[in-house]
């Protein structure tokens, strides 16, 4: 499996043994590793800090992203894919999309690569997260 | 002027004076402030850390976002109109977009309600922090 995704799942698997929401991200640039994170709203008591906001937060101020690539173990949401299109980040991969849809046409029609790897794996751990708690889930992604 | 414009404002103001970049917001409930925050790129290193973002990061975790009010003294980017479009957020009240289109026809693609208020006080600010660092402003909305 792509190494960076793997990255990725860590980071989920990190937050699921924190209590969290197994979502996971990494910022990769010129090939390497910028920044990793993972879903924190359990842990941060922070609604914002989905994987991917996690992960961007993490990496500071890098000035352009035009280089860079931002994997995900989950298709973005509106929250993260609006930060994406305004961030210029020109690629998304994601592990899956069958748990949850998230916003892929609306990164596409702004210009942005989607690649969704649709990993066993990724689908198993969301489907078994969701099935023991959705009603964090559905507060997650708003569902209320 | 709405007493929670003069809020948002009052946020753009210590954000400046922190030598950070002058924007702010807050969300109301029910009629009272939930809570308040600015654009902290510069005071805490972080690129997510919009005024609206920050706002919503000081709220912690309050369920349903469905009969608040978001205030921002600027129009929202595409990150925060996303996060306002995710979180289901159903009205926008904006001081100016004069100085930044950002993301109104998203927001209202979406059945957001948004509001500009046009505030030249607003514009005013804006204007004379872009004059000052055009730099920072075009980092942050990632005219790189």
């Amino acid at each position: 499996m792509d190494e960076f995704m793997k990255i990725a799942i860590e980071e989920a698997r990190i937050g699921l043994a924190e209590g969290g929401i197994p979502i996971g991200s990494v910022l990769v640039k010129d090939g390497r590793v910028v920044s990793r994170g993972h879903n924190k709203r359990v842990q941060e008591d922070n609604p914002i800090l989905h994987g991917e906001m996690d992960c961007l937060n993490n990496a500071g101020r890098i000035g352009s992203y035009r280089d860079t690539v931002i994997y995900s173990t989950l298709m973005p949401c509106f929250m993260c894919a609006g930060t994406i299109v305004q961030f210029k980040i020109p690629k998304v991969i994601v592990g899956e999309s069958k748990t949850f849809n998230g916003a892929r046409e609306f990164m596409e029609s702004h210009g942005v690569e989607v690649i969704d790897l649709a990993l066993p794996e990724c689908i198993k751990m969301m489907e078994d997260f969701i099935n023991e708690k959705p009603q964090l889930w559905n507060e997650d992604i708003m569902e209320l």
